[in-house]
């Protein structure tokens, strides 16, 4: 859909995944311009096409995860498509696949029979636990691994039970690392012409996230529990009460404090002592907050946030989806694009967030239906008629 | 503190960055293997390292985002710094900062001005809101953007306040996609020989995981409301009273829902027509859930542990932050390990996600003290006596 130069432009990928980590991951490197071939099972193609909300018949969840991908229809338990697929890994830069580990090897086409005919193959897998260790057979989804990792037990209100965010954090944090391994591998490649395989974990790049909330334990024996929304290691950071609503204002240096007492005119608490360091104001959080309070509740929400903006102090409304959909910056950075889509018609696809001067991240393609260019692919990759392409099911 | 070979080896990285996006961004590049030199301000460096929780006056918070990197202290202000900036950059293959937009310009490295010194420099900028549109100026923490964003209004209980994750998953995206960012554009360096500016927003990272229930709204009109631990497009996927607790069983596919049902010896289940697809026990989720708690509440969390696992049904308990660091998979996978502080002494580090079989992520060094590598960098770098160093500052 878009004229500009790609960084990934001519490598080839061999997508295998299903559902959200690897989709996101293999979506990606089509933004930045790889040919993703998807590759799904007769009938049913990936489970994440069958989702309750859609559109004309296509699942919105499948649709923000597949675009700039073509899909292929291949049933690998079948030899003459084990063939296939050999043939198509021999020509590609770059596999992925998020089955529980065991099942590529069981289909015959695991990393080493890849190498077999491609010595330079990057082969991406991505798993709930990884492909080593005691966990490594057991399948994980993305509320598994939140609960497991113990992103849950640090999230929810102040003395509440654990909770899980809303959107699949888990899966996107391991599609995001797997792109950076990935990436990684390439970059390799290019300058040894060694490929290599990539195990990404859920549970690792979970865990990974959490090395503040882990080191806070292991330096103070304290175990980490759910806040709410107060930030754990600065104050002011939290929702305040406004006469119409409410309004997060944040500070985590003492100079953005003094900004807020002056955007709040409250020269008394920029000068108390208990609030001169952070420290201070994270120790003596609930009186500053009442004391912040006060002057909150005399001023609507948009008075304060004219107030924050020209004292350059970071504030936020708490966004509904409808509104961030048509907040200006989001409009202006082109974050929410039209595409066409051969069954679902015009639509409106999120933009990538790869901002980039010469090679931007674009959406060139929207989501495919199943097995959208079997033929196509075939017949382009391996020089295949129709003919035969419809011969491989017999 | 490995002996495998790196990724980006040889790839040299000035890190201007401080809190959390950009510092996990430039971390991962240095457990890739890139050398980082993290550029402080004089006095206080990174704000990071004044926070609440410490080890021997180490901040747990800098600690766990600084690993990789060597600490230079310079005063962007002075001019005498500002040339060595320029020196350095000229011997760079990437430029990572963090500050509100305009401030590079304002200090003269605008990635123009280094562009004249280094034509194939990577330089990104990392943003709350990015380096265009209305907002650019604005300043931008964790919370602020899951507050904009939409992230919290899908997060909390069901039918309770927006709430945030606890992590600060805004910044952790961003970094994620920065990283991902500089990747690509070093692969079309190695390609082209051509640098670029990658310009990645928060704001823009955080929209982009909320594909799916932008895509709902967009194509029912109703808005997305928090669900507490309930599965947004699958059933049943939430937690369980037990005998003794609680466990998490999740299926996402038909076939899951049937081992489910197996592992709690519940084929009325499996057989009820209102739960045979995904759909039907989406729309009776509740019924559902109370059939599968009549079962549940007989057996022990272990119990339920035992049977799921054997029938191959994801489950969970909730761990909380001292049960994972002692979780078996997490051993098995080396994703805590010991490294040397030259204050804080003997401290676990947070491992590396990054499972490479040739090149995997490794923690080479613990986050450095302030300016710990100023000589040893400007000798190294550009040949600078301890004594023309000291000159600087005069």
């Amino acid at each position: 859909m878009t004229n500009e130069k790609a960084a990934l432009q001519g490598i080839r990928v061999l997508d295998l995944t299903q559902f959200l980590a690897g989709p996101l991951c293999t979506m990606i490197l089509g933004d930045l311009g790889a040919d993703v071939i998807k590759i799904e099972k007769p009938n049913t193609g990936d489970p994440a096409r069958e989702t309750a909300v859609n559109i004309n018949g296509q699942s919105v969840y499948f649709l923000g995860l597949n675009s700039n991908k073509r899909s292929i229809v291949m049933d690998l338990k079948k030899q003459s498509y084990k063939e296939l697929f050999l043939k198509l890994a021999a020509k590609a830069d770059i596999i992925v696949e998020n089955f529980v580990p065991g099942t590529m090897e069981k289909l015959g086409l695991s990393y080493e029979e890849v190498q077999k005919v491609n010595p330079e193959i990057i082969y991406a897998s991505v798993s709930g636990f990884g492909q080593t260790g005691p966990y490594r057979e057991r399948g994980a989804l993305d509320m598994i691994i939140q609960a497991i990792s113990g992103f849950m037990s640090v999230t929810g209100e102040k003395g509440g039970r654990p909770l899980k965010a809303g959107p699949s954090i888990a899966d996107t944090v391991t599609g995001l690392y797997a792109t950076i391994g990935m990436l990684a591998a390439l970059h390799y490649r290019n300058i040894t012409g060694k490929g290599q395989h990539v195990d990404i974990a859920m549970l690792d790049s979970m865990f990974s996230i959490l090395a503040t909330p882990i080191g806070t334990y292991l330096a103070t024996g304290k175990v980490p529990k759910p806040q709410g929304n107060r930030h754990q290691i600065s104050a002011p950071f939290q929702p305040f009460e406004t006469m119409d609503g409410e309004i997060i204002i944040a500070a985590s240096t003492n100079r953005a404090f003094q900004d807020v007492c002056k955007a709040l005119g409250r020269s008394d608490l920029a000068e108390d002592v208990r609030y001169a360091d952070r420290k201070g104001r994270v120790a003596n959080v609930d009186e500053l907050a009442d004391e912040i309070t006060k002057t909150t509740k005399t001023k609507t929400t948009a008075e304060l946030e004219r107030d924050c903006e020209s004292a350059n102090v970071p504030f936020a409304v708490v966004n509904s989806i409808d509104k961030i959909v048509r907040n200006p910056q989001i409009v202006a950075r082109n974050m929410l694009l039209d595409v066409e889509h051969p069954a679902a018609g015009r639509i409106k696809s999120v933009g990538s967030p790869l901002k980039m001067s010469l090679t931007p991240g674009a959406k060139r393609r929207s989501a495919p239906t199943l097995g959208q260019h079997t033929n196509e692919i075939l017949g382009e990759q391996l020089g295949m008629s129709d003919k035969e392409i419809k011969a491989l099911d017999d």
